[in-house]
Formats: structure tokens, sequence, C-alpha cells
């Protein structure tokens, strides 16, 4: 399989799927939907929605049928990125190399831009018409819960009140188990509930999804030291500059490699009970740890 | 039937629900789960919740079935305060006479606070076993309509953006309709299609519910010039400060009260093929155009 093909081919569909369930940019009112694209549609690996594609595939499901939860997920991830960068957060004025939503326009819209794609996030997991309402309830439960003070949002508070503070190896878990591992989890076992994976194979593929957002993570902090800015598409070295807590600063360059091959072999181990189905998140955990952007 | 001991001991079934739904003030990250409690318990007429519990009794259900929805519905309300009162917004200090949240825990708190109870609300949704899942599904799906871009959310945008403008009768009826009137409507259907109500009897709610919301509104409108701060908990005349269009605004004064009294009449007119287990709802419609708080 070449991996970065398969990716891109999973990468067009959501956006295809996402361009279908956005409003119109003319539905009114239309400045907000407009924004709404503006922020959805401006690219990005969509590597949570491909996960919950993969999940799907890897236990027999069709990726159409799950597409409108991936797109969920997605919208998930966006607004989060969209509230972190307002200024009352980080205050960021570039993402992905284009001008962030409160910079276009405004703080209020940004403000609103992010509930809008949150709440149309938990339409479309109601629009799961593939599945069995059981299943459609249970994985509104479970994004719920990963985007919640438990998961996500967890994540996000402990990342910004603990800025500039030194930081334990047990802190620093925590943050990146819930900033960015708590919607790896999701993505992954929300394809394979709405595909009706067995709970063995909905086990595995959690497990993968654990060390693989470990790894993934770990690798994001290694870039933002030794990443090449126009092919990462942000600025690097944010993180020393704003004295976050990361893997590098803790543990140095190599042990922080180190931990994240380490990681990366636990994801493909959880693998193990599947054949070639499971080839795409094989190849994705290579790739997350070979990635230069 | 007391209207008001009716009402108040509505109030205090939801207020305990909620603290019960709420994650534990010293639940990691705490800061965040008193922050969302400082904010959702700090009172309120918790008239959406009592709508929602209303509705599921007129239909012959029970209160205690569809709590969790009407927590839900109360979360999303003091989300959207939330993030209303945000300086990028309203920048309001204080609401029901208690400072606003970002007044307390900051910009950066608040912001994740409301982020934080959107999605608890539609956790909760999730878990209201009493119903079918199909019900559940349906009601998650009309929630997040009612709470979007088409819905809360869209009549947020045109009030924020439209805010100084002169502004014609169709835009003012559009924020009314959907910045409260939306949410009124998917209160009174949350309640009624989770306790199983017939097509009829749902479709005669949602009629109530539209005419009693824009009967609310005006006389929100019309509290704002001739109330009094003490009893409303907050500054009268902020609307003309901030040139917000409203129906005194508009028609003036008496034409206004006209205009709430003739809806009024509409909403309960729409109650008539039920009989005394609607009591609450009709004596619902007179406290909402007599109230001064």
């Amino acid at each position: 399989m070449i991996f970065k093909e398969e990716l891109k081919k999973k990468a067009v569909l959501v956006g295809e799927a996402l361009d279908r369930f956005l409003p119109k940019p003319d539905t009114y009112p239309p400045l907000i939907h407009q924004a709404m694209r503006y922020s959805v549609m401006g690219g990005g690996k969509r590597l949570r929605p491909a996960l919950v594609l993969a999940a799907a595939e890897t236990v027999g499901g069709s990726a159409a049928d799950v597409l409108p939860a991936a797109c969920a997920i997605e919208l998930i991830h966006v607004y989060s990125l969209v509230h972190d960068d307002l200024p009352a957060m980080d205050n960021d004025d570039y993402r992905r190399g284009k001008l962030t939503s409160h910079k276009v326009y405004g703080e209020a819209m940004a403000l609103l831009v992010g509930d809008a794609l949150l709440t149309l996030a938990f339409k479309l997991l109601s629009e799961c018409r593939g599945a069995s309402p059981d299943a459609v309830v249970r994985v509104i439960n479970e994004v719920a819960a990963g985007a919640g003070t438990l998961g996500l949002i967890g994540g996000q508070v402990v990342d910004t009140f603990s800025a500039g503070e030194a930081i334990e190896e047990s802190t620093l878990e925590y943050i990146h188990r819930h900033k960015t591992g708590a919607m790896y989890r999701v993505s992954l076992r929300t394809g394979a509930i709405l595909a009706g994976a067995s709970d063995e194979e909905l086990a595995c593929l959690t497990e993968y999804a654990e060390h693989m957002g470990l790894a993934f993570q770990i690798k994001d902090d290694i870039l933002d030291i030794e990443g090449d800015e126009k092919k990462l598409g942000k600025p690097v070295g944010s993180d020393v500059r704003n004295k976050k807590a990361t893997y590098p600063a803790l543990f140095g360059l190599d042990q922080s490699k180190e931990k994240a091959r380490l990681a990366a072999g636990k994801a493909t181990a959880a693998l193990s009970k599947f054949g070639r189905e499971a080839d795409f998140l094989r190849a994705l955990v290579k790739f997350v740890i070979e990635r230069d952007f």
C-alpha cells in the first residue's frame, strides 16, 4: 500500500463530504457559514476522520456509511483549533499558513464559528443512518465524553493553565493523553462501533489508538524543534517560546525519539489479530514517526 | 394550580439533577469543574428545562425520565450566556447579580467552560435511558439543529452583527425566533418526543412553543425598559444603550404589549386539545406576560 496516496484518497473523500454537510455559503446568515467553511475547508491532514474510515474498514464495514461521523470528528478538531487560536488562548495569527479565523472574521465571529462547528458535529453524528440507533447513541456518548472535560477540554485546560510552569512527566502525559489522545481513541472507536465491531476488535483498536496517539504527539513535539517551517506550514519553536511542556523539554531529543519508536511498536503489535484489512493503520504508524509535516 | 410554586418545584428538581450530572468540583482538572458549577448553579428561572418536564407530563410521560434531557437544554442555555457575556461579544460584567464567568475565572477559562457545557449537554442527551434509542437520536438531531446556525447561533450572529444598525421588523423577528424561540421550541419537542407523543400532540406543543416564545421575548424587551433592576437582577436599559433591536424600539411600548397579549392568546389556544395535564403550560403563558422578573 502506498500510504500517502491512500491517506490523500481518504482526505479527498472527507473534504467532499464536509462540503456537502456544511451549510452552503449563502445560507442565512451567510457570514458565519462562510467563516465556518474558511476554517474547515482550509486543508489539514484529515487524520482523525481517516482513522474513523479506516477503523470501519478494518472490522469489515464501509467507509461511506461512517462518513458523517468522520466529518463530525473533524469538525470537533477544527472547532478546538479555532477556539485555541483566539487571543484569550494561544493568540495565534496563522494556522496551516493561513490567517486564523479571528484575524479574518473578528473575535466574536471566531467564537461563534467554534460553537457552531461543535454543535454541527453532534447533528452529523445523529445522522449516521447506516448504523443501529443503539450504536449511534453509544457513539454520541463516547464522542461527547472524549471531547469534554475528561478528554480534549481537560487536556486543553491543563495545557493552558500550566504553560510556563515546571511540569512533571505525569502532567505532560495527562495533557497528551487528553488534548490529542482522547479524540484519536474516539475516532477509532467511532468507526469500529458504527461498523458493528466485536468487543475484541474494539479492544484491539482502542489499544492501537492509545499507543499511536502517543507516538504522534511525541513526534509533534520533536517537529516543533527539528521541523521545517515550510513543510509544517507553521513556525517552529513555538513550544519553547510559550514554555510549553513537551517530551523533548523533559527527556531530550534522543530519548523522545526512542519513546516515540516504542509507542509505535506497541501500536503495530495491537493490530496482530487483523489481516491485510488493517494495513492502512499499520502504514499510518510508520508515517506518524517518519513524517516531516 | 399555583404556578410559581410548581415552577419552583420543577426548578429545584432540575437544580438537584444538574448537581448530580455535573462533574464534582474536585474532579481533575478541578478549576474548570468549579467554573462550570459557578455558572450553572447560579440560579436562573430554569424555564427551558421546566418546559421539557412539562411537555413530557402533558403527553402522559414522567418528568423523572426526561431529567437528563431537561438538564442538557439548560446547559446549552448557560453555555450561550457564558460565551455571550465575553468581552468579544456583549462584554457583560454581571449576570443575575453575580460576576460573569470571565470576570471570576478569566477569558480563557470562560471560553472553555462554555465549550464544556455544550459538550456535556450532548453527553446527557445520549444518557436518556427511559426513551427508545430512535427517540434519543431524533432529539439529539433536533437539539443540535435548534442550537446551531439555523437556530440559536444564527440568531446570535444576526443580533451581534446588526447591533447599532436600523432594523426592520423581519430582522427583529428573525432574531427572536432564532436566538430564543428555537430553544423554547426544542425544549417542548424534546420532552414530548422522549415521552412518546403522537404527531398531533407534537404539532400542538410546537405551535404553543412558537407563540409562547414570542410573547416571552417581547415581554423581555418591555422589562428592559419598564422593569425593576432589583427584581430582574440585572441593569435595565441595556438594549437602548447597546442600540439593540427590540419590539418597543420598533413599535412603541403600547403596541408591543398588545403583540405580547396576542401571542399569549395563540399559545393558550394551541393547547385546546389537552385537558388538565396542560395546566402548567397554560399558567406559564399568563406568567410570561405578567411577570416582573
